[in-house]
């Protein structure tokens, strides 16, 4: 499982002391090779943390050694000297694993080839005396089987790690994730690590995990938040010698990205729910997403499907504010399969609808085309209240 | 105050029997003359409810002789039954106001120049053996000092009802207002009632609404949900003969519309904080009101805010995913004054932050140009978990 779950990967999970509880927080992903080549998809919010900065100029690069990848502080709005630190982290791992021999490869390590994640509080500055020597220890920990560890401690309030495995004839896609709050359209505080013994070079990797993305980890909207962190990174190190049609790739990239963002939504801060809105006969695509999106944000309904509540006045009162192509009065909507609006009035008995359990699916269909798209989100609890409102203190 | 503060009006608030619980439930507001100009502005949802369709009709015909407001019920996502309902209230309203002698001006009403205004639970049917016969009750209560009891009736989740007067010279306009959740941009749940008596005619009138609420009611973002009923409307009695300028009276309308606006966040539900957003030293005033509703509506925010937590970095965050023009590492956010944030990074200590009490006001400070805008939002809280998990049941 996780990112050793391919050929041509050690990893490595220690706790540096960057998190002052002692749990494990830094990570170290190494690609020993033969090849080194890598993708990276980043978050949009405009307020990029350090290590997104330097992390999106590696990958135009097109090569990824190894990543280090830390939880406790996310580095974000910490200027100049919170790019310098990101920078020495890279020139750090470049150096101790260069030094390092068999388990990074035996390799050259160049810090321009080296990716950087963060997560955790905005606006701190990280205690570099804790996380240089983090490297030197993790590098001394890096093994074929380390990728649960390595999951383990990117963890920041999520309450359980993240891995996921799927792969074709001869060659492995694995990946861990880290993400509990903050999931939005543009992969809000999540990061992820995807890696591949597939022989595939860096423009084929781009083509496979921006297709990826952009039905999973961009689908999934937990809060409506951005975060100034997110980073999902794709390293193939080529060494199952196969490489797989680009469909075939690009298909079993999706279902390892798909698994991780229901991973993602399933432990999402505080939800009790986990809803899944599916809009169909759209005029567009985008019509679909953008329907789905105000649905997932909107907070009146998160608070109804919390109280197991079949509001579906608050559903229709969210496709309202779009600008896609329906007319009011043709609106249908289920919850839990049960139509309980029709022609954008009351449908069928409410009383009908289950929502004991967790998985909530919401259907709107606009009659007015043929396509449909799916988005995940969360209900709106007091847990989540609480956990963010005491956060920082 | 009220809707009788100005001349030429009369007002009733009743208990109809809409409300199961038999608080009041219907209010008449009446203009008895001597001219009938009116204007209103409505929901920009594309989701209207039946007296929403209704009475923008009305109001482009520029004349308005009463209002019927009830609460206990939307008579949104009706079907073609609930806009006949919402056509024979105000048929109902006619025949008995016409009928009703001086308290109603002693004049004839039609249907058509009747506006009907309706908030509660969406999806159900007015009991209009109910509401028909609480017109009748109504209209025998009309008074030129019913409009204390007319904002009472309109309540529904309110915890206080809602009124507001201004002037000048010899003229007067009250107002009334009921709204306490899904209050958004293009004013949701929110039914507000201005009067005046001064002699101005109906396209003065729609400037002076319009140019009032887009500085206002459009400005106000307690839970970033847009209703289908909110209707906004400003009736003329003409009854001072004065006609004040046209500038001097805009503003009047705009205080009252101020004055309403800030109470309707002062009473959102489950709030413990209003905060007011005022994004400055913006391109273009767009750009400042694009900035400030994405900062009302980070949810993470409203929950640190709940939690007197001064986190900057979701501030930063949130001005991130707009498209406004600015450079990340130019912006300043104050929160309470203090300039925590400055030039994007760690700004003043956090800790002189002083957050005790209810209003907290944010200063983001873009760096861009020399626009302005402010908008007025709240925290979120588990209280506002409960009341809309609950809502419906």
């Amino acid at each position: 499982m996780s990112v050793t779950a391919a050929q041509g990967f050690t990893a490595a999970g220690i706790a540096a002391g960057i998190k002052e509880n002692g749990n494990p927080d830094l990570a170290l992903v190494v690609n020993t090779g033969p090849r080194r080549a890598a993708a990276g998809v980043f978050t949009s919010n405009r307020v990029k943390a350090a290590p997104v900065l330097w992390s999106e100029q590696v990958v135009k690069g097109g090569e990824i050694s190894a990543v280090v990848l830390n939880s406790g502080g996310a580095n974000a709005c910490t200027g100049p000297q919170g790019f310098q630190d990101t920078h020495a982290t890279a020139e750090k791992a470049a150096e101790v694993l260069s030094a390092a021999g068999g388990a990074a490869g035996g390799a050259e390590h160049s810090a321009g080839e080296i990716a950087v994640a963060s997560t955790g509080l905005i606006g701190l500055l990280l205690p570099m005396d804790k996380l240089l020597p983090g490297i030197e220890k993790a590098a001394a920990e890096l093994s074929p089987h380390g990728g649960e560890k390595a999951a383990i401690a990117i963890k920041t309030t999520d309450t359980v790690h993240k891995t996921a495995v799927a792969g074709g004839d001869g060659w492995t896609v694995g990946g861990m994730a880290k993400g509990a709050g903050m999931l939005a359209p543009g992969l809000a505080t999540m990061l992820v690590v995807l890696t591949t013994d597939a022989d595939v070079d860096s423009p084929a990797l781009d083509t496979a995990l921006r297709a990826a993305t952009r039905t999973t980890f961009d689908r999934v909207d937990s809060d409506g938040c951005m975060s100034t962190n997110d980073t999902v990174l794709l390293l193939a190190s080529g060494a199952s010698g196969v490489t797989p049609a680009q469909d075939e790739f690009a298909e079993v990239v999706r279902t390892v990205c798909a698994d991780l963002a229901r991973q993602l939504i399933g432990d999402a801060e505080g939800a009790s729910k986990d809803i899944r809105i599916e809009v169909v006969h759209a005029a567009t695509e985008d019509d679909a997403v953008e329907v789905g999106r105000s649905i997932a944000r909107n907070n009146l309904l998160k608070c109804a499907i919390h109280g197991e509540d079949p509001n579906w006045g608050r559903v229709l009162s969210a496709i309202g504010t779009t600008g896609a192509a329906f007319e009011p009065d043709r609106l249908n909507v289920a919850i839990n399969d049960v139509w309980v609006c029709k022609n954008g009035s009351v449908g069928d008995d409410r009383d009908l609808v289950d929502m004991r359990f967790r998985e909530v699916r919401i259907t709107a269909d606009l009659a007015a085309g043929t396509d449909s798209a799916v988005i995940w989100a969360n209900d709106l609890t007091a847990d989540y209240v609480h956990e963010n409102s005491a956060y920082s203190s």
